[in-house]
């Protein structure tokens, strides 16, 4: 274990009470019988809570898709071939994938940053080369990440987000892209709740029993392999985790001390996000949780962060693609909050 | 039970198979593991179903909220005074409520139809004055509508979807406020269900243990009274119902049968789908259902219908609140459906 300090060690920033008082005590006088919006309401006023403001906005969103490739793969765990984290990076650049399609919907800023594929990448519009290495070691072999390339990949979260706060960034989405990363994100969660492999490993883009039997032993292997390392969660995630997922979980991280909140995606991310939350206090305040995935790791790793999801829709893609689906409804919830006349101002008569 | 034919007994349209196949094809090649969006990939292909169309549309969306008054509220079963429904109405005119602002949020036209309030209606921006009376008879006492005064509240929500279809109308959102229409929508309920007033009452805008239970008896009452005449459910929404229960009904089935798809709101929305699926043959297959409301009786209408909703985010505002919030995700399956890139767009390689 690394006992150094790192930019990571430091703290959350503080929730603001005093906003969020102001946010419950407004949602109070709105003219609907109390309560009748549900977890609207409670959005709206958590955001007050991280915004510092009685009135949370949520204009200025950005996405922001980590790609790598992931040794694992060696072992035959995906139903994709290895080279299709690369194209869909190209998918990404031409505007042509699903979470393009979402961004340019709700007006939200997406950019691409390649942490590292097997494909040596070009330029492309709307991508940063960012690469570490061409994709992690196979961690059922070897550790995935050597301290340094660990270091950088949570370097490049950090960064990002940097780059988002000085634009103004109100919220952060993260989205992955690597192939063979269900079994990294599993191998993380069977690490750090003590979780059997068999009940982690999931068919992800694909598989059919067989393969996700195969999996489930893959991750039994490196278990078993690097028992005695994984001795905190820096070290579970340097060890089993991936470019893309360590970027993550830097990202959310930075935005927590930075005290912008962040809308977490599915089973990737939510991995991702339980690491960050071990590594840096008060990072679980900043986290909002989108949708629950259809695959079926999610829901412990979701159980272990008392997360409950806005959505439960089946999806299971990635990209961020869920966190940006539920951005529409954490808006739809601000609007309410916001612009919803009060019982005074309406000469409505309360209950 | 009466026997003439009506508007009302002409089946539904029938949905376009080739569009919906099509829809089927175009979904399988799209850049994302099959079946990765989960329910966005289904509604997308219902949709185009529905429309006629490979790639189906939600651009003219057309909210209409039914306001009328209940005469079961003098039996103490609201926690708000019944004066709230045209407070609500002048609410809504001002465009200070709830789905006023959902509707600014999603650009979809609102209007709001007064079938009768017990306050004298004035004009206001916005509003339609379609009176039928000030409210309906008491249903624990007497029928709550004449048979003159079903039909035209029928007749009222056939003619709203009429006018929306002249405009273009691609999906239609039906809204109701009513102060005391928890407890006529939970009769029906239990009327058309066989399900006993203690299941199916709830708490409506925030009666306590005693007050729901009162309500339970009321409705208890109501159906001893009218037994023997509830005998359809044409009878059952007449006897039972509300004006505004009706008009929802009667826009319910004139989409059907006109062929346009219609987002179902929550627990009252429910009650008249109900009715105008077992009114009208073929209704059901165009009502989508958007959200489980808080309302305990929602589960067991929703279960008749076998309508599993988009949402369950603890709403139980009505006014359409809830269909307005899931219409965010309806478009957004369209666009991921109309939009991404196939396989062979991109250059990516399939599973």
């Amino acid at each position: 274990m690394n006992t150094s300090i790192h930019w990571w060690d430091s703290p959350a920033a503080a929730i603001d009470n005093a906003a969020r008082a102001a946010a419950e005590a407004r949602q109070a006088v709105l003219t609907k019988p109390p309560g009748a919006l549900g977890r609207l309401e409670s959005i709206a006023i958590q955001l007050a809570g991280l915004q510092g403001r009685e009135k949370p906005e949520l204009n200025t969103v950005e996405i922001v898709v980590y790609a790598a490739d992931h040794g694992v793969v060696e072992e035959g765990i995906s139903a994709f071939p290895q080279v299709v984290t690369y194209e869909m990076v190209k998918n990404f650049a031409n505007g042509g994938a699903a979470i393009n399609v979402l961004a340019r919907a709700l007006g939200a800023a997406l950019s691409v940053v390649n942490l590292g594929t097997v494909v040596t990448p070009v330029e492309l519009p709307g991508v940063v080369n960012r690469l570490i290495a061409p994709g992690t070691a196979n961690l059922a072999q070897t550790e995935a990440m050597s301290q340094d390339q660990f270091e950088a990949a949570l370097q490049a979260g950090h960064d990002v987000v940097n780059q988002g706060l000085a634009r103004g960034m109100q919220l952060f989405i993260g989205g992955e892209m690597g192939i063979g990363n269900t079994t990294v994100a599993a191998a993380i969660g069977c690490a750090l709740l003590g979780v059997a492999p068999a009940a982690m490993a999931g068919p992800g883009t694909g598989l059919d029993a067989g393969g996700v039997s195969h999996k489930a032993q893959v991750i039994e292997r490196a278990l078993k392999l690097h028992a005695g390392k994984l001795n905190g969660p820096a070290d579970v995630l340097r060890i089993l985790g991936g470019f893309e997922i360590a970027a993550l979980a830097g990202s959310y991280i930075r935005c927590a001390q930075a005290g912008v909140p962040v809308l977490v995606d599915g089973f990737i991310s939510t991995a991702a996000a339980l690491c960050a939350t071990r590594m840096c206090a008060g990072c679980a305040d900043w986290l909002l949780y989108s949708h629950a995935s259809a695959e079926p790791g999610h829901a412990a790793l979701l159980r272990a962060l008392d997360a409950e999801p806005l959505l439960d829709l089946g999806m299971r893609l990635g990209e961020g693609s869920g966190a940006a689906v539920a951005l529409a409804l954490l808006r739809q919830a601000c609007a309410l909050h916001n612009e919803m006349a009060t019982f005074a101002e309406a000469g409505v008569s309360e209950g």
